[in-house]
């Protein structure tokens, strides 16, 4: 075994020493750094910024917006998240359900959002409300990122925007 | 340590030794495990069995149906499904794009769905396709169980039944 590889066996049985058998509530450090992405995520959305949505997603992700279909690794994302950006404008705030880590280098996130949508080319305003799940993994750089995203509006039907 | 949880944690431990460090697609075994589910669920679906469909779920699983506030626990999915399954009729096929087990007890699977949803109360069919997420947790049975599902609809937006 390499170094690394040991490392990381190690890191993945005091992980399960702490959490054998099943899920745990991510540890405070894990749980605050999933946070930030999701906060750096709302951020990213509210600022019609693609670029800034990139770095949050890993590589070899999946989006999956509705009436799309999934988006599948990062050229495939910039170009649905550069569609969405020019149809509408977003002004949202991301409350969280949960996030539940699996295992050293997976978790998952539940959340609510509600704010408006602006459709740019009309002008118009509604509300937007939507709920989403998000699987993360971390990098080789220790940095968590989405790996699975998948959301949809709670507005009563008729209202899908 | 009890000789159930010293078996947990042998069979954590292997399963790392095979997949240290990322994901695995998931053993062939799990694999098949899990794709039997989604086959139960197609087939509760179509049936419009909720009866069917709630043994798949797991007692604090999440429903995420789009527009419909998220149903927590077995007892609101339950009443969601008896919702959707008052309100249509399905006959979808499902296609499994990728089933990724992410520690001993936990997995997701990605599928899209595609075919026809009639309207009870009208009788109106019409086209329906689907992109789904869903994350499974293996139970103290050993039996995966849905915990987490999130979908929406593929059809472009205007055509969202």
């Amino acid at each position: 075994m390499s170094s690394n590889r040991i490392n990381k066996f190690a890191r993945a049985a005091a992980f399960l020493l702490l959490g054998a058998g099943g899920s745990v509530e991510a540890q405070t450090g894990e749980k605050s750094a999933i946070m930030n992405v999701l906060s750096s995520y709302e951020a990213a959305l509210n600022a019609s910024n693609a670029a800034a949505v990139m770095p949050l997603y890993a590589d070899d992700a999946v989006f999956m917006p509705p009436n799309s279909q999934p988006a599948v690794g990062a050229a495939a994302v910039r170009q649905a998240y550069d569609a969405v950006f020019n149809a509408i404008k977003l002004n949202l705030k991301f409350t969280v359900a949960e996030v539940v880590q699996l295992a050293p280098e997976w978790a998952f996130a539940r959340t609510n959002s509600a704010g408006t949508v602006t459709i740019n080319a009309a002008g118009a305003k509604s509300a937007e409300a939507n709920q989403e799940l998000f699987i993360f993994k971390k990098g080789a750089d220790g940095a968590w990122k989405i790996a699975r995203y998948s959301f949809s509006t709670t507005n009563p039907p008729g209202r899908q925007q």
